[in-house]
């Protein structure tokens, strides 16, 4: 049984310092959880919000093989599976818990020996430059990483600041040391993901370059500065791509000590003779400008080599953060879920932006950020605007209206007039549904961290972009009042989400007293009732000609009119208006014992083996906690008779999705929002309504249960 | 007979401003010179050193196919060939007279009728957007261009700002009017050239992008911006493209009204309803920075839709720089070949930054020029070297000054800190041998064009790059004193080239009264002894042991030690010491006799089928003007005892070689090099020595040859 014994939570809308504190909260921070299996996390080291996420790549399956899609590469989404016995470098950029990806820039491994341009296989580690390793020689921390190769005796340490990974590796005594650059690798990798890397060796310890993608993000490209604690004796490049035009460039021998290279698919190596226990550092600083960029931040981020120091702030940081709420549990398993969830919470969305301001912005040209603001990239929002969003409004509401700002700044530069669905590095990638930073915006703007001018524009901003006629079945939803399904897929999940979108932009409106908008959008909320179906009882997908659809499967989640997710427990997303829905659902007593079926039944494996995101780890009965779509589902006993079910079903989720081990994830932790789900939960606030309603409801989901 | 009857030339080596002149030399500009067989002109609008030459091509073929080099690319360096009876459409970037290419960025075709998005196929212009055309309907004058579609009955006319180039199409009365670019196109195109492009539609007229390549310039990006002055009804986006991934924006229909679009091989389409008669008008910008800068670039250089107004501004500049010199001849032709000939040395290199100074660097980071400067590309410097770049020395000074700043850029942007060898947008192709950019400083520095720090700093630069140790040879070079055959293909080319540079290297250091730069490479400008084979007579290539080659064939111009040449041309080629030349090859009775029977010899056609930029046109006897090693080598007689002879030569070379026709260019007008030849030789100065000497040979060039 969970026990909290002491909570304070250190709330700020103004974001005032906090006093320096003395509490280790760091130590009590696991970043291996939920790297087994389905939570995608990594264990590599970085800062809060940090640009560089610098993590061991355990393996890399290519997104697509001969055209069709890998299934096997959904498991490397962060790059790093517990189960893998062997790691084939460390890169610089990952995401946290996403359910699809991209990224995995710039790979570094050291290696002794024959020099190994190629990685290897899986299974073979003297194959390639890969390395077994054991998790008895692996340390996680915040802010720092550690583990020992085994194939060449090396350890490798990594830590970082904002912009810049820093490594140390510690090599045995050889004349024959190498320390590889992996251009060509990547994470949801495949054959043309690489569109063009640029490198050069400015002088013997020092590389710049960039690496262009075409992956989740359309268009984008990454630029870094890399800089060795030691000369390099020599270095080469090789050439892996087929196609590059060479022309004149045939005239030198550019595989060895030729201080340039360009092509699809480079990987580099730099040469040292090392003395027993030598440690070769590495300062790898990414700018989303130029080389240039990269190069001044690392300057100015790490204008030294003293790596524990790095790591000291790093940790300090950590501290900082993490501070802001003060828990004590008996259990040192409760502490670290709880400081490990609050962690995994304050890693994305993530700084975008050169120490000077500039960034590169989704029209591709170069931006500044106003002055004393930071610009932030990936917006996981069907995910975050649940719980995440409204998490860092309370705990760090100026950098959540940084993130605001930064959407709003995606608005300006958008060419559709939207703001970001799931926006990653200059780029939108559309993926999955809604327009939520809608809601995220009226969080800011209700709650009022948002205010002015800027609310207005923000407000402006929201209200457009849910009229962008030819987004995912707008026009059919602004013409009936609901997204036909034979017109546009997923229907019933579109139509769910846009009436609560609607419902976020006339609050906003309302606080802003734009009753033109508000009118507008607080008519649209309504919109949920057009898909309810009163015969099945169900949110039901219906037709252009207004019949529902005669074919229905309530437990598959396979072209039923939903997405990641199936009737029962989408049709209970209506998180404005629960009261509302239950009505419409024949009342109270009647909608406690769906609920309760909901917990209970038995969902048979072939109703969500086939969708990703969802696993049986995360399921309970029929209720799905590893994907977002019912995260509201056990609070909704709160508007039932039977409010203390709430407290039963939030404790046993809490419990069961929520492990102090590696696989302790009960599903991707999605950029934050599982963990931000559990940091609510634990700390007594309701997760039924997303993002405005957080604080208001918590009164309403501690209502005392019945003594058992 | 060729009769000069008055000439002036107005030089100023400050860059005074000239009085206006009321003379019409544009009248006397025939674009389409060059445009038939291997002049490699193009005939479309453009304006002095412009960045936009905005031209039709007529096809567009493969630079390779199957992996394998395709012959029939070469004749479409600047995408237009005279015989061809078709024109693809209108490309905003062109290489004037290279014998390599890249560029053709962004083809404009308007078109009627049925959407066709491909160009079709030669021959069958019904087969695609491609349209018939014919000369009598075609219009070509500096900076004006005009061509009758015969195919949909189209009147297509241009013309140029430095930034932008700006369309004219005169349209049928149709409902199915369209304007299509194509993104795809492109000169020395291939199916991998387009490395990626990006386009956004901004609004219902304007539209922004960019085109990034792998060609000659290997890391090559173009951006755009481009505004109708009619709102488009609809339009649409096709992608070519096989790999590209897709992701979640298959969730739009992304063919049609779909504001953006990214990929490899991507066409648009944008439709009109025409009136009959009715003008649809493009602005079309380009910037090697950004859209944002290319947007500026259009708005600052045509801020109004009055196509007059810009063509007569365009022809304007024209005339402003044709009336530097003023000459008139009786025959109308002759007045036809000079300002050709100067229209066609005023083209390149090219402006190169925008309009606020900013431009893409080497390093591939944006620098700002320096206040008042302005920033050059196309630097094909194994040419211009020679004639092109003292010439712009004399009448172009300030500009000269400017691309030696340019130069001075590239070194400092250069990793390998070299000048430029050949380079153009952003980049260095390495095409060629030599280091020729030294004779232009040193040519600028000499004359007093480039002075103080500056100069010092140059003449540093010059020193460093000679100095490039694993640069085509150079180890050896200066190991041994010339280039050893065994170790470095072309090397007797390539010693005699660094002999002369060296010597200009030298020139420049006495200048300066850098004593131990001029002691270093006033030693290395001995070099050119090293090749010579007493034995043989000629420049002989030499082995690594010392020992001349024994295989050694004087009239082959493949695998004999030369480059673009053989024996006969290149022994020549001592431009900085012919006395001495002359002396070692027997004096000067011999070398008279030597140099009459090479340009009376017969040479067959097997010497010269199978070296590109060498055609039977640019042949006298042996004598080869169509390319550039021997364009000295009338001149030579003037060391000789028969110094008229040098007059009878270059006046049968002029007639021969210069024709005022499509076919009158006798090879590769190689970026105004073969021009500026015609336009020294034609002013009575000698080119025996490139650079330096010009003005000091001028006396002895002039010699009076005795009455026949």
């Amino acid at each position: 049984m969970r026990t909290i014994i002491a909570l304070s939570i250190l709330l700020s809308l103004q974001a005032t310092p906090f006093a320096q504190t003395t509490t280790n909260y760091v130590k009590h921070v696991n970043p291996l959880i939920g790297t087994q299996k389905m939570g995608h996390t990594f264990p590599g080291a970085t800062v809060p919000f940090g640009s560089v996420q610098l993590s061991p790549d355990t393996d890399q399956q290519p997104h697509n093989v001969g055209g069709k899609y890998n299934k096997d590469t959904y498991k490397y989404c962060a790059g790093y599976q517990y189960d893998d016995t062997e790691i084939v470098g460390f890169s610089h950029t990952h995401f946290s818990g996403t359910g699809h990806s991209d990224l995995g820039d710039f790979l570094v491994m050291p290696t002794v020996g024959p020099l190994q341009l190629e990685p290897g296989t899986k299974g073979d580690p003297k194959s390639g430059f890969r390395s077994a390793y054991s998790h008895a020689n692996e340390t996680a921390e915040a802010g720092y990483y550690k583990v020992k190769l085994d194939d060449d005796n090396i350890f490798a340490e990594m830590t970082a600041t904002t912009r810049v990974g820093m490594h140390q590796y510690t090599f045995p005594a050889s004349d024959n040391s190498h320390i590889i650059l992996d251009l060509m690798h990547g994470i949801y990798n495949y054959e043309d993901k690489n569109v063009w890397t640029f490198v050069r060796v400015e002088n013997d310890h020092t590389i710049v370059g960039y690496r262009q993608t075409n992956g989740w993000a359309r268009t984008r490209t990454v630029y870094f500065a890399m800089e060795f604690s030691k000369p390099f004796a020599s270095y080469g490049f090789k050439d892996f791509g087929k196609q590059d035009y060479r022309g004149f460039w045939r005239k030198f021998d550019q595989s060895k000590n030729f201080p340039e290279a360009a092509g699809k698919q480079i990987r580099a190596n730099f040469d040292f003779k090392t003395t027993a226990n030598e440690k070769i550092k590495i300062k790898f600083a990414l700018s989303p400008v130029s080389t240039n960029g990269a190069v001044s931040n690392l300057r100015s981020e790490i204008p030294h080599w003293d790596f524990e120091r790095v790591k000291r702030e790093a940790q300090g940081a950590w501290n900082k953060e993490l501070s802001k709420i003060a828990v004590t549990t008996i259990d040192q398993g409760e502490m670290t879920n709880f400081y490990t969830a609050m962690y995994h919470a304050l890693l994305t969305p993530t700084v975008y932006m050169d120490t000077d301001g500039q960034y590169k912005g989704l029209d591709q040209n170069v931006h500044k950020a106003a002055a004393g603001t930071t610009n932030y990239t990936t917006f996981s929002l069907w995910d975050t605007y649940r719980a995440l969003h409204p998490l860092l409004n309370l705990i760090q509401p100026s950098r959540n209206r940084d993130m605001v700002r930064s959407m709003q700044a995606h608005y300006d530069q958008s060419v559709h007039k939207m703001l970001p669905v799931w926006s990653h590095y200059a780029n939108e990638n559309w993926c999955m549904i809604g327009y939520h930073s809608v809601s995220v915006i009226a969080d800011a703007i209700v709650t009022g961290n948002l205010t002015g001018p800027e609310a207005i524009k923000a407000l402006e901003a929201s209200a457009q972009t849910a009229r962008t006629k030819y987004y995912d079945g707008l026009e059919f939803y602004m013409q009936l009042g609901y997204v036909p399904e034979d017109k546009n897929g997923s229907s019933v999940s579109k139509t769910l989400e846009y009436a609560y979108d609607d419902w976020a932009i006339a609050q906003a409106a309302k606080k802003l007293r734009k009753t033109a908008i508000y009118n507008e959008f607080i008519k649209r909320s309504e919109n949920w009732r057009n898909v309810y179906d009163a015969k099945s009882g169900f949110m039901r997908p219906r037709m252009s000609d207004g019949r529902f659809r005669e074919k229905f499967d309530v437990l598959s989640t396979h072209d039923q009119g939903f997405i990641e997710g199936n009737a029962w427990n989408y049709s209970l997303y209506v998180p404005h208006d629960p009261a509302g829905m239950i009505e419409l659902r024949g009342g109270q007593k009647k909608f406690t014992e769906h609920l309760d079926e909901l917990f209970t039944m038995h969902l048979p494996d072939e109703f969500f083996a086939e969708t990703e995101d969802i696993t049986r780890e995360g399921i309970i009965g029929n209720y799905v906690h590893g994907n977002e779509p019912a995260h509201h589902a056990a609070y909704l006993y709160n508007w039932t008779d039977s409010p203390w079910k709430t407290q039963e079903r939030v404790r046993m989720i809490l419990k069961n999705q929520y492990r102090p081990t590696p696989d302790g994830l009960g599903g991707n932790d999605d950029c934050g929002q599982m963990s931000a789900w559990y940091l609510f939960t634990a700390l007594g606030f309701t997760q039924s309504l997303p993002a405005l309603a957080n604080i208001r409801s918590a009164a309403r989901s501690s209502k005392p249960r019945p003594s058992t």
